[in-house]
């Protein structure tokens, strides 16, 4: 699955180099994987309920084109890895001529609801069975 | 009492304009209450510990001249206003020639950790009465 | 003229209260005025091409429910006064049940691109026109 | 040169897992840079008075521990890389215990005003060279 989503950078998310600022991307991530969570029945909120939840524990990002004020994006989501005890997202920024400017990599941990370390696929092998057929690479840029 | 502390605006906060976009103020004023509470005392995680809550109910700003990219500015924060189920608190931001360039008021309601309103008076009279004795005014612009 | 746009809640806009940040509004009324200017066929961009800048100078918000993470709100935008260097933007934002959970007022002055004060019915009496025929006033809640 | 400061984490900066947000950490790098360049008589005005520009083009986190509302952390910054092109900073954040919760590290390009790719050892030799003398390496957690 990809998830792909329009992004409008707002007036907030510039500075005054006149770009939008590098801390608004894992933001934008974020949105990403809500979208894609949505997307395949397994949203943040259905998460939680089931004592879930998710810790950031490794990020990166690499800026190859800015982005501007209220100039469309679209971001692809990608869920690259799934492990018992994490998860990989990756991301890729398109201008609108469909040009990469931006890609990003997020993994996280499973935790449970007292934010200790989870298995997944012991506590949820539905869920992690199901995740693992959502896997999908980027095209290379 | 008057907590004052010092800000020291981010790049982040900038925007396209080249000042200091102006959601970012609301967000200085939290750290006004924050400091303000520690000095009297009444740490936010101790009233978290208490079972209450402050919702902000209104916030009002006025914005005389703009802030700057890494010039240092005093946020005065006041307790204006004490009443049995709500608090008002008054922010004056001055930069460095004293120069008052922006003033702000937040008006919050007691809850309870169930987020539902609550009597500070009748719950915690001691700390009613303590807030009381804080409620200052600023000079005026 | 009303623009009605959808807003989704992001998580990182939640706080540790699990409810929607109030820092987070007046982002959202930027956002408001941005779509309304696209609306009205005056976009920030051309904006600023004609060397025209808008500093907020006045900003309320009043707070009658909370926003939740990942649940959709419609924010309706209004322009109620234009003044001949100021203009006022109102903003009222409805849950899913058409609830007005929140309501914000922010002011706008006209600036040249030096940041001066700047007359708009002298500078540009045609956009000045222009604003006027879009006043619309909210219903009251 | 290390750049030692001390970040009070804002209530605006949690989420409703009761943490602080992964996306506030790259706004603290930014800060610490904005400390260790004015640290080293070399600060972002400066830098700009000289028609010189920084553009993100590599960053990436590590997540050990989370951080808190109000616990106070202290952020070091190391510039452990100056290329001709680019240069690279490293972050550690330390809790009250000296225990490191968190790794950070970013690549910035120059630019000059137009925001073209520019060569520091060409275009300001002395500058390239006193940065050179500020390199410094973490230790290792």
């Amino acid at each position: 699955m990809i998830s792909k989503h329009v992004i409008v950078p707002r007036y907030q998310e510039t500075d005054q180099m006149g770009v939008i600022h590098h801390s608004n991307y894992p933001i934008w991530y974020e949105e990403g994987r809500v979208r894609f969570c949505d997307a395949i029945g397994l949203p943040f909120d259905k998460i939680e309920q089931l004592g879930l939840r998710q810790a950031m524990i490794e990020m990166s990002s690499r800026f190859v084109q800015p982005a501007y004020f209220n100039q469309p994006l679209t971001l692809h989501t990608y869920l690259t890895e799934v492990g018992k005890v994490r998860l990989t997202f990756e991301y890729a920024l398109y201008n609108d001529e469909d040009v990469c400017i931006h890609v990003g990599s997020t993994r996280l941990a499973w935790l449970d609801a007292d934010l200790k370390p989870l298995n997944l696929a012991k506590a949820h092998p539905d869920l992690y069975t199901m995740l693992h057929e959502q896997v999908e690479h980027p095209r290379k840029h």
